[in-house]
């Protein structure tokens, strides 16, 4: 059999579903395409049995054939074509040839058999999320989501079907992020956590348009105009994070964005690698920044400016997880609540937009003297 | 004593000398900057003892003094602060503070006494050379140096001051360049060979303006406007490259350059990990060029225009030492100057300016079969 296809418009389809083949895997089957033609329809399809993503176009095709081939090699030769047409063909002895008008590649293919299946996931619940939105809620949480494989729940990002919202919450025990899209008013109450390794791999496909989101138990799937993703959900319970925002933090310092990011990556160079301690001197109208690296006999003060309501403080935290709360926020100034210097930080932004909603917490560490 | 120096001026300064520090050392002393104060001129000097480099800025001191600094923490930390006057101040403790309008940075400093000495370049045989000039001929030559320690003089480029102009040359004993800038007549007739990392370093620096080239027996300087850089040369004698450049070629393949560098780019792609090989067959006007793949059964033919003058040939290559060639000349067609399938070939452009010469030689490979 035989279809033609332009090499531009296939780069394009491989190049989308290219992520989901595993650079490294026990299971070698995993490292190819498989391609599903059906009524004049090709649709490319990869997985690593976390993530799958298929995409496909139209061809002239009579016949109907499923066939896996070699990922990288094809996708590579595709993407090493000029602007042409690509003649496909199923020869004898498993060799998928491919015509241009200047020269023939032959590679490998081979039957579906042993391919795992795909997943279906069942079209109930389904949601619409513009691309734009999807993608803010995924920039303002994914840095706080945990690395440890000890604790799985944490190792997503939760989607929360809330009374207020749709809410996103990423955690590691150390700090906690919540934002919450109030647009979304739906009638389930179910909770969702997505993979890190999924986040990363969808944020590249948020562009634009609309994307129909449908979540089971194990699963979810997100549906853009030319490709659908899929991927397991972590299926553990999501700790009660409401439990730990505190609700009254009585101390509030309202400071300059930029002139805090500005000192912390300064803090950032002083501050040991064992350390990583930054100290916060808090008084009325005055925040003195300051770290020290014994290692080193090094060490780094500055004043800043800032409006401050409340009891003088001395309060520590981990320099490196403070300056990624306030490089994710992206008001003109934060606004930091305090309780004393044992308890959970708030980082609110000064101005939020009415449709949304962000909180980010932070707990202090205990400082050396 | 005291002097001030603004932070962005130092940035750039600092900038040029942190290069010269080596990231890992058995001699910690390496990974400071030594500081030289001498008459209101602060020289700032960084060595690895294979490269040195040394910049400059006038200073308000009445006061002579060396000093070294940790090198990475000073360079990060001026990187980090906004455009302002930095006082420094040398203390008690031998602590360095740095001042701005904001904070105060407390770095350690040491005593000299164990910093090894800075190379002194006698000027007699100094020679200038555009940057442009030099920065086209290492970027010709350079990805033929030799990564193989084995053979030292190898690891190098050579340049040779010929009766035919400044020769540079580079070899790893497969494939071999020769550019040559006729307008450097000198009476020199000597070898010097710089090592890789020096020349990859240097080249960094090459922008505009003349350098000042000194060269001894050990160590070669270039000068440029505001830095001066220093380095070891290899002690060992060059391999006689002029006895391996075949003087007679007799078969001659003439073929558009963008044509057979997007050619050899799919035959990367097909080429395997261990075979490499890329087949060559030509015929009058018709060149076939062809890969493949014994592991994973696939292979990439493709059939090339070309102007051939010579005796019908098939000769094998190394894929990427051949891609290697093509994209490092630049003239809109490439000549192929062929013997036999077991001799060296030669690759030159088709156009080339009064002033210089290029000539790129590349042994074949035994083909398989």
């Amino acid at each position: 059999m035989e279809f033609k296809i332009n090499s531009k418009h296939f780069e394009k389809l491989l190049s989308k579903v290219f992520p989901a083949i595993p650079a490294k895997t026990p299971m070698a089957i995993l490292q190819n395409f498989l391609f599903d033609i059906k009524d004049g329809l090709l649709t490319v399809y990869a997985t690593d049995m976390e993530i799958a993503i298929k995409s496909h176009l139209n061809i002239a095709s009579e016949r109907n054939k499923q066939f896996i081939v070699p990922g990288k090699l094809l996708y590579e030769t595709v993407r090493a074509l000029p602007d042409t047409i690509i003649t496909f063909s199923l020869e004898e002895n498993s060799q998928l040839k491919l015509t241009t008008d200047r020269g023939i590649y032959n590679l490998s293919y081979f039957e579906t058999k042993d391919y795992p299946g795909i997943p279906e996931i069942p079209i109930d619940k389904e949601i619409s999320i513009p691309s734009d939105d999807l993608k803010r809620a995924i920039e303002k949480t994914s840095f706080a989501v945990s690395d440890e494989d000890m604790r799985p729940a944490m190792t997503g990002i939760l989607l929360d079907f809330a009374d207020d919202g749709l809410r996103f919450v990423a955690t590691d025990g150390h700090r906690l992020v919540k934002y919450v899209k109030k647009t979304y008013q739906t009638d389930l109450r179910q909770q969702y956590i997505i993979p890190k390794k999924a986040i990363h791999i969808l944020s590249k496909f948020l562009s634009d348009g609309e994307i129909k989101v449908n979540l089971t138990k194990s699963h979810a799937s997100f549906k853009l105009s030319d490709l659908e993703f899929v991927t397991r959900l972590i299926g553990e319970k999501y700790p009660n994070y409401n439990s730990v925002i505190p609700l009254e933090n009585e101390n509030i310092l309202t400071i300059k964005r930029a002139d805090l990011i500005s000192s912390i990556r300064r803090m950032m160079v002083f501050a040991g690698e064992d350390n990583k301690q930054v100290r916060l001197s808090i008084e009325p109208n005055a925040l003195r920044i300051s770290t020290e690296n014994i290692d080193t006999s090094s060490s780094a003060t500055e004043n800043l400016d800032c409006d401050y309501k409340g009891d003088p403080m001395v309060i520590g935290f981990n320099v490196f997880y403070f300056n990624d709360m306030t490089t994710h926020v992206d008001s003109e100034n934060l606004i930091f609540k305090l309780h004393s210097p044992t308890k959970a930080c708030l980082i609110e932004p000064s101005e939020m937009s009415e449709d949304e909603e962000i909180l980010m917490l932070l707990m202090p560490v205990r400082l050396n003297n």
